[in-house]
């Protein structure tokens, strides 16, 4: 349940962008078990117990409300994804997927609501996911400047794309049904997959 | 340019049936440069050189006419990339990836359209184009019948989801951009991942 008299004397002692950046906080954890078109601005008034009016006002239309939550669920899931330091590139490549994995299966209606919006005929979700398919990409290779893994060639680029959406059918169906496969099993195939890939262009 | 006396002597000598079938093939023909919405009631009409009224007898709504027309591709994909007779397990992958990829070359800008609309919104696509890629990655495991390549079980069934998704992915960009790799060497790299990809769940 919503707590408006909280909420209410928060709004108070914030600035407009802190307020914003916690009504997208709210928004984004209400997105983990609601697809995209089910997180509506009733919704997220109501649970952040303010007037419609006031988040049309912090968001503009239904539509830049979405952008605007969308860009904050891709941030995070950049993120949170980023290759930790002190590890060789492989090692810093499994931690990566692990994280990627865990985002998914506790981001699953949402996630997978972006993915088909983006990929369906929404083009500036399109644009914020491909932005940070790029981002997720590249870091592959600034992670991994010496080419362990992965050399940085136009295949090698072709290839991660081609691994990237493997990675990403492989999780949500996995999500849904594992197939006997456990969590480490997936990760290991999917960090795996990588440098197989590579091999295979020379 | 169209030829509507042609056109119009051809009407009068086939069943309906065989106008629709007709039809189609012009439709698919068309689809083959152009995106699904580009390709509409009136441009068909124009090509068959028959009327917009016509047309509609046959297809009923613009909704039908697309549906019609990507089943008909679709089909027209799992016919053509069916494993030839007589080579190996391993041959038999590689001879239909070749015709995918040549596929997907020769019909670019609508095999686009058809996987972006269907894995946007549009539900009808999205069964149609469900239907076709279980059709296509099933037939692995019929024309494999002794698991040669892949073993029928619950999570080598989740790599070949995958794979299709690779697959598709690697295709429809090297087919914009093919990063100096072959066609050749792209098709030995698609067909080798799946074997890989399901020796790294073992």
């Amino acid at each position: 349940m919503s707590q408006p008299t909280a909420a209410r004397g928060a709004r108070t002692r914030l600035s407009p962008d802190q307020r914003r950046t916690q009504l997208l906080d709210l928004g984004v954890s209400l997105l983990a078990t609601r697809s995209l078109d089910e997180l509506t601005i009733d919704l997220l008034a109501e649970e952040a117990g303010i007037s419609r009016g006031l988040l049309y006002h912090y968001f503009g239309t239904k539509h830049d409300f979405h952008e605007a939550l969308v860009r904050r669920a891709i941030d995070d899931l950049v993120q949170q994804t980023a290759p930790p330091a002190g590890e060789d590139s492989l090692g810093r490549l499994l931690a990566s997927v692990a994280v990627y994995v865990d985002y998914v299966v506790a981001n699953y209606e949402g996630y997978a609501s972006i993915v088909k919006a983006a990929q369906g005929g929404n083009e500036t979700l399109r644009r914020l996911y491909d932005g940070a398919r790029a981002a997720l990409t590249d870091r592959i290779f600034t992670a991994d400047a010496q080419g362990e893994v992965v050399p940085d060639t136009p295949a090698a680029r072709l290839m991660v794309r081609g691994w990237a959406a493997l990675a990403e059918e492989l999780v949500l169906t996995w999500a849904r049904e594992p197939a006997g496969v456990s969590r480490e099993k997936l990760i290991r195939v999917i960090t795996g997959a990588l440098p197989e890939l590579v091999d295979l262009t020379r």
